[in-house]
């Protein structure tokens, strides 16, 4: 086998996101759409001819010629669709967070064990070049042991009015950060504060400021703010600093690398995630499925997008929400 | 009068640099300097052409010829000669923070009451035009209310070692940012957490993370690393953003305005703070000095430098190393 | 006499904006107004407070209260007043271009030969920090030899239509940058080879990109843009890079130092040239009239604005502007 | 078929970031190798475990189990493997420029006609996402009609001493922008001047400043500069602003994207254009060997890397190396 075919769970936006990826991949066929809502089963079957078309994941699952799936479906339904296509036999490819608990993450880990596809969640930031590049230089021993870190992850405000009423930024968006640090430290995060405030009186708060203290104590802010004003240049206002006894890496944000001033504002749109172009996503994103095919194809188990991975960057950002709802420091992974 | 006769209290390295921007504004005279250690005073007195050098300052404030002072003097030695000067009737530039403890700093707000001559306390960002007319924009309502800030003030390893044994990274140089965020917010702080890491083993820590929360909910997060490796271009790097809900401002570091790539390195010097030309300061520093000696000279009271503002920097500053030294979150101004 | 006591002709937006600089000034008073319009005349003598007002220059000059003037008409009517000030015995601060022609610029130059007042042509490139603090850095050897040079200098659409009518971008703005090189390299320009376009069919053509070269073979590429679109942040996109034999310098645009984002758009407004806080300019424009009364007051002959520098860089900038015209590379100072 | 076999032509240091290029792309199969140097064959072999090595491209390309071949000579010993290789019928990449002359580049694309292969020309920088971008941009009319342009291009001088001993960097570099602007612009340029700058007195200078002329008038400046001191941060310091009459496009360096400050120097890698992670190349170069691979596959002809454009950018770059031969603005394509 040199293609694998693939079937996308949950067709919201960043589903057809997966989908446009998939296409651009050539070890990759995208062979089956599944979604509850059938004029969106539809659209996204004819736009991108895939007949094999399903409500219910099951019956996706039950077909032989589909040798793995994507899963798009909202962070608190991941455990069904997980835990089936595991079950199924199915290569399966997570969108993050891996889940809304910890016990829930555990339950897919648990499935995953044994099961004779491989599991991936994925933590995209991992193929943004940027952070690998830095990820090798600290690796390298170019900036020593690392001591401090802070990172910002910010988003326009017409991105968000739905999605904060699902989630909220720390998990939805810190969580990325708090992968690359626990990544670049190879540390345990042992406790974390966090402060939040609500802007705009949707069900999670628009903006969360995180701080953890790492096992060696390193410390480490985190900056996710989901309501950036109308007229911001950024698509993802993305940065990180990573400082340490003999150096500093500094991930700069996407901006200023293409600013495209029109009559109606300046806009720095984001080359690095998913760019299109005539239809087919390419960046990070394709990187990501990349990986994933060439590991399930090659039979090999991932060293990026590890479930267990993704299971303690869920619990430290789980308990800075805590954090910022109870105001108290929280200690992790103590227990 | 209109030339203001100032004495320089404290000649180490920014009693000096005092002194370099005092000759080069036009209503200030540089009319004495006091130091106990008699060569730096012989040798100051020499480079600049002073003829009346003192080792103690109330030599200096006896001098009727005498209109103003500046206290360089190390933070926990301000009370000494700022209390006596405004008892002697001088005008007073008084470096911040404006104490080492609260109560320190009531004592010399106690001591301006009925004073003749104005206190000032040197709060040098204020006078960057950035800082500046950001101040300016939130005045005019271009970015709603704030909601969220975050800071950086760091700078390199090679500057600290000294310093780091008689003051640490948060009440030395996050108190600029925390007295910049009461400026831009009107608010009080109402609670700090911090934390801190030590990488050089001296007596305070290189590296502070700081998180406020403001009366009306806005949340804040500051960073100050005093460990900045060799080859770092900074001298300072800078940069705050503010975070509105009708807009965003971004105060930018100041890099990359100027870089120098030399045989050694590349570097960007400030070119905002006290940027030497001929051996005389312009910028920032001169500015505040400017304003100083207008409002001394006019009879005016400052609204820059205001005391009870410093005053309010250094508590929340402090607050927030006791945080750092207990793991507890502290709140401030509720007893 | 410790104050320069100066009038300003010519009350255009620029001679406003002398005004607003010059009453920051301490040792410069604001002592008398001209301009040939009544109406301006009175209002801006109402908004400074100014009694002595003339619509003919020659009265203000014929008054021996008046030590100084800085002349801000256009620049095809520098020779008038600036000669007559220099005959009545004035200290001039003249605006860049020194003049119209290199024919006007010597005639200025000649009755600036053995007259009382100094003679000083505002360049306020060089008073900006950051070119000042690269031609240190050149000074010191920190670069090696000069062998190439870029910059940009441009500005909004907006800002251009009047003044396109006046004057085109290359002897107005690129000018700058042309004194700014002479300065750096301490050559001079053997040939120039320039090309414009006309976007908005005014009189002077909206863009011009120049290339000189050096008499070490030095050679240097100058690009200004005379219609940034409406939704530019830039108030001026200013760089510069030097290029050496043993490193190089980046003077770097103001932008991104503040950046505002309001409901209308992000703006990065000038922070180094002329800002202004509570109806007062500061910036290098007032460190530039710092410079001439210091000068003038201490009866030292200026070494910034020199008017042989000043005639170089208009010389060179004309010869750009024939090259655009007739498509020929010009050869300069060869005859 | 769904892989393409394909033979890399050239094993200098480019040659082998193709060969690692390759190997990341799913439908392509690195299948032989070719240089005239035994030494080197044998160890390029060891490296990417191919069997397939011949020291003469006639008996690579005699071989039916090879479709493809990438050339990877010098600019200069393009025609003699381009044209065989055409001849037997293999699908071609083919490194840019696409030869030294336009005569030899005719040659190369009259082979071309008829043939079973395709003839592709590496033109890289179209594979920047950021240019790609901006592409879209312009053909969606966001900044109306393009007026003026302005290039950057430069590099380490550690990198350059032996290529300057074969290549100037206007064709060599100034080249990629060249491309891009005819892209952009859909013009032809209709005449060039440039100034060169030798340095270290190789045989090519190094240092070409650029000026095109378009049919509509735009006018364009084009810097590239192959001599960097070792300090300087940048892999590649690339930049170009496009102004159009409704907008401006800002593509900016890949600094400051991500810096490394190290006890070395502050670098700041190149993560665009062929970012190598665990011995494999991605990026740009990944991306245009996939859309090869693609058209190849598929049996479509290429819309990007199209021979005519090569040559087009080629005859601008000569000319402008002929003006800066002689001093002479070159005229282009008239006659």
């Amino acid at each position: 086998m040199d293609r694998l075919r693939i079937g996308v769970i949950g067709l919201g936006w960043f589903g057809e996101i997966h989908c446009e990826t998939i296409i651009g991949v050539p070890n990759l066929e995208l062979a089956a759409l599944c979604t509850r809502q059938p004029d969106r089963l539809a659209a996204m079957g004819a736009k991108f001819g895939v007949a094999k078309t399903y409500a219910d994941y099951n019956d996706m699952l039950a077909d032989p010629e589909i040798d793995a799936v994507s899963i798009c479906t909202m962070w608190d339904q991941h455990v069904g669709p997980a835990v089936a296509a595991l079950k199924a036999g199915k290569h399966v490819f997570l969108e993050k967070p891996i889940a809304s608990t910890v016990e829930d993450a555990r339950t897919i880990i648990e499935a995953s064990k044994g099961a004779r596809g491989i599991l991936f969640v994925g933590h995209i930031v991992r193929f943004n070049p940027r952070y690998r590049m830095a990820k090798q230089a600290i690796d390298t021993g170019k900036i020593g042991k690392i001591v401090a870190l802070s990172s910002r992850r910010n988003i326009p405000a017409a991105w968000t009015p739905t999605i904060l009423n699902k989630i909220g930024p720390i998990v939805g968006d810190a969580i990325h950060d708090t992968d690359i640090m626990l990544w670049f430290t190879g540390e345990k995060i042992v406790s974390a504060y966090a402060q939040t405030i609500s802007v705009r009186n949707l069900k999670h708060p628009d903006i969360g400021q995180t701080m953890y203290r790492f096992e060696s104590g390193a410390t480490a802010t985190l900056e996710t703010v989901w309501c950036m004003p109308e007229k911001t240049p950024f698509d993802i206002d993305e940065r990180m600093s990573i400082i340490g006894t003999e150096g500093i890496i500094h991930v700069q944000d996407t901006f200023p690398n293409l600013g495209i001033v029109s009559s109606d504002k300046l806009h720095s749109p984001d080359t690095t995630y998913w760019p299109e172009f005539n239809g087919v996503r390419g960046g990070a994103l394709r990187d990501e499925f990349s990986y994933f095919a060439n590991c399930a194809l090659a039979g090999e188990t991932p060293v990026m997008g590890v479930p267990t991975d993704a299971a303690a960057a869920l619990e430290a950002t789980l308990a800075a929400e805590e954090s910022a709802r109870t105001g108290n420091v929280i200690r992790i992974g103590q227990g």
